[in-house]
């Protein structure tokens, strides 16, 4: 992913945690190309497409999914029942939606949200996808948004490719 | 769902596993609008995007998972490792991919893959979307066939909606 097509994603979460739910998020260090994603208990995944194909993972942990809804609705969940899965639904739209207000140019579009729970699930990007996952915490715990992109030109030499080379 | 947007999900999947597979795909009976979604052991997601919004889900026994990758790279796998997500991956790609083309009025993309494993995990849709679950069984086991659509339509009504960031 070139610097420019990771930046958005970098400050989307902190400006969606802060102006949606005035809470600060604090960025750790991002990995790039990291292979399996052990994930957090719940996780939002949405894709977008266009002029690139993309998809953004919003996994987050019990207490800030629960601290997530809370906020949004006004009450607090007694569980991950379907209140806090739309919540963190909502939150992974908006946060793959603000970061594409700084890509116009690859003119995506987002795709339906989904949402994971489950204690041990784990999450893998196809092989072909350039991906850079940024860990961040809260005052209700953490949190990572990974983000898998193929531009234009890596699709068009993708296309040329046998399909399961290179795992 | 109207039903000549369900139709190319109703067929790309056995037309994909005959094809690419050799494996005759038998279908159960199709739900509407289903809430929560308790999944198979080993689910490709992928999104689609363009005229309408939407997201198709493929969750598998592990022995279909299994049964699946040893065909496509001609060696069993041991384990659900990185070749059966990847395996899975492409085949949720494919699967949308065929519908896609059935679907040329939406001028909808498809987004990346992700694979989630873990045994008791849930897959839940946004509430917005209509939804239809269509299971199927074959000689390795059980799948299912998930898939919501936001139609052009609502897809319309939604975008004059002020956009959190404004385009």
């Amino acid at each position: 992913m070139k610097a420019e097509h990771i930046n958005p994603f970098l400050t989307s979460a902190v400006e969606v945690f802060s102006t949606m739910l005035n809470c600060d998020l604090k960025r750790g260090a991002p990995t790039l190309n990291a292979a399996f994603q052990p994930a957090h208990e719940v996780s939002g995944i949405i894709g977008l497409s266009g002029k690139a194909s993309g998809v953004v993972v919003v996994s987050v942990d019990r207490e800030v999914a629960i601290g997530v809804t809370e906020k949004m609705l006004g009450e607090r969940p007694d569980s991950l029942n379907a209140d806090v899965m739309d919540a963190i639904g909502e939150i992974t739209n908006m946060i793959a939606g603000r970061a594409k207000t700084g890509l116009a140019h690859l003119e995506m579009n987002l795709a339906l949200p989904t949402v994971i729970t489950g204690n041990d699930h784990v999450i893998r990007f196809g092989s072909l996808a350039k991906t850079i996952s940024i860990p961040y915490s809260c005052a209700w715990g953490d949190l990572t948004v990974e983000v898998g992109l193929i531009e234009e030109d890596e699709a068009a030499a993708a296309a040329k490719k046998p399909m399961m080379a290179g795992v």
